[in-house]
């Protein structure tokens, strides 16, 4: 599929079709590279171990197709720079938060939990170099840093290796940094996204990052895309493909939980919301008594910064989860889980190769739509 | 400009590119309309006289080529069902907010008007009848309404004159509602929008309202558009065109302020923002002191319902355009004008006549893209 730039995009990148998809599921990751698609594991939260074995699963499956890694290293965060611990870090969040949370559970009729009260800092990047490593011992064709500017092992490295080097960016100012900085691949992501995201929508910030870097880069388009008819308006404006996050959370291969599962189908494109409630910085997510307690108005709690935010919140929220599996009321209107606009077309689970052809054949009758839209 | 659905959609509305231009400048409007496009006159705020003379003005200068008109009728506000006037409405904004607004004012530099206290309450439709009628004294070929679902005696009025009635939704279950009611032509509106608009991007209310109104009606785009490029993007998704306001702003025509056409140009995407603080509903907006005084955070001032927090802040802003023209330092960071995330593509003052000229040759290319994109 393609010819001309978008054909030697394809070329370099070892794939049949521009359609990159983002999962913390190695099923998914298979799949869609196998399908002709370019798979990429969210590997932040993983021990370098894990990640080992889930990298080495990955190649025991693609057949030699190409697939990337995504991991998070913050420009900022509470701590760095300083040698904490964990422990340290969690000493860092007042009782105030923690009586804050207490009470917001027991108006849902759930105990608080006395003995797991902190989660790991697990988006500080602290371990972001050892994953790096790990990574490098598998045959990845790509690497990406999801929160700020890529530290500079990590783009030597590439170097080296030949592997290029991606970056997420909600604002034009960003990308600009980025290609100063050397990555090989900008994902423009619009505040639709799922997940951490800024305030600019794909639509504007897509053409708006082409235009500031000058073509400098290929440009891939993110946030609200679930569609092949949207991943061709993309192309339209001038990107080199789409990258995808929530799309792949209700395939069959997903471990998404399965009350989130349930709410996805169900919810429409409004029935999400940017927060800072669960890791301290904006994230788009399903909007749930969670998200509310922490929305800002007159009189409202206003979040810690990462990483304290998400080290109070990932443990309550997991146990919220598990509550709500069971059927408890109350866990499941506290539920929420990162996920985009894009949640408002999405409403049936099936495999993620599917979602691949679906993606393909949508894509080509978009094209032929605005092909026709021409003058004869 | 068009074949198949696209081509039957131009000539039914005697156009020779599905570019609409909704402006609230005579000027605008003719211009657009003579380069082939539509243009639409925001006619809210005008008495039923002063309508009559702009659009007297625009049949003398469009040579028969056809144009709109929009009309707001919000389907809440406060004081509606109830006979109330100008004066009974403005008895209901309490003192501590006329007190706020000083202070702010105070805290610029500015001192407050003891006389114009209370603008009119303009969005609150109290004249959309008279307006309607002075409107179907003209050759106007669609009209549409901004706010909620168009009253019976618009619709019925469009069709015994068989011209067609729009309606703006920012949401799929609104344009559910509005296609049962009547309409004609849907504008799904993204977020990303000017003015009054919803929570859900372009890029994903698009595709949604096409999907949940079944192609009953055709679907315009709204929401961040200012090129060629992103219109391109739209038909793509399955519109049937696109709806644009803020590029109009920066036209040689415009009517703006010239310090806000300043700020404009200066603008990035990020420099909007969704705020109640001007007319007590949500509407995108440079973003500014004033914006920032509205904000919900804790502490913060709860804005005004609609109309009340307009005939509010409506006087105080004109008073601080006219001081920011003059040079007044405060009164600049105050300023703030309607206007959508496109504001970050828009760099330069150029004719109407252009900009509909660039539309064309920037779709162009961008369906060239498309399609250079596809398979051999």
């Amino acid at each position: 599929m393609a010819s001309s730039s978008s054909s030697d995009f394809c070329a370099s990148y070892g794939i049949d079709f521009p359609l990159f998809a983002f999962s913390h599921c190695r099923d998914v990751v298979a799949a869609v590279s196998n399908a002709g698609g370019f798979g990429v594991l969210g590997g932040a939260a993983y021990s370098p171990e894990q990640l080992d074995r889930e990298l080495t699963w990955i190649d025991q499956h693609v057949n030699g197709k190409p697939y990337g890694i995504d991991i998070i290293v913050p420009a900022k965060f509470e701590g760095k720079g300083e040698t904490l611990s964990g422990t340290d870090l969690a000493s860092r969040i007042p009782d105030s938060y923690r009586e804050f949370v207490d009470k917001l559970l027991a108006d849902h009729g759930i105990e608080p939990d006395t003995k797991v009260r902190t989660g790991k800092p697990v988006l500080s990047g602290g371990n972001g170099e050892e994953l790096l490593e790990v990574a490098m011992s598998h045959p990845i064709t790509m690497m990406a840093n999801a929160l700020g500017v890529p530290p500079d092992y990590m783009i030597e490295a590439g170097r080296e290796r030949g592997i290029p080097v991606a970056a997420l960016v909600g604002a034009k100012e960003h990308a600009v940094k980025q290609v100063a900085a050397g990555v090989d691949l900008i994902v423009a992501q619009g505040t639709e996204a799922g997940g951490h995201c800024g305030e600019v929508s794909t639509l504007v910030v897509v053409p708006e990052v082409i235009d500031a870097i000058d073509d400098a880069v290929p440009v891939l388009a993110a946030g609200g895309i679930v569609t092949g008819r949207q991943m061709a308006a993309a192309v339209a404006m001038g990107a080199a493909g789409a990258w995808t996050g929530s799309v792949w959370l209700t395939t069959e291969e997903a471990e998404t939980e399965p009350h989130t599962v349930t709410k996805m189908l169900a919810a429409s494109s409004r029935d999400t919301v940017r927060s800072a409630g669960r890791t301290g910085k904006p994230s788009r997510q399903l909007r749930s008594d969670w998200t509310d307690a922490w929305a800002p108005s007159p009189g409202g709690q206003q979040p810690l910064p990462l990483p304290l935010q998400n080290m109070l919140s990932e443990p309550v929220l997991r146990r919220i989860d598990a509550l709500a599996d069971q059927g408890h009321e109350g866990a499941r209107l506290l539920s929420t889980y990162f996920v985009g606009q894009g949640v408002g077309l999405m409403n049936k689970v099936k495999p993620a190769r599917d979602v691949v052809l679906e993606f393909i054949e949508d894509y080509l009758a978009a094209a032929e739509r605005l092909s026709n839209s021409l003058p004869d």
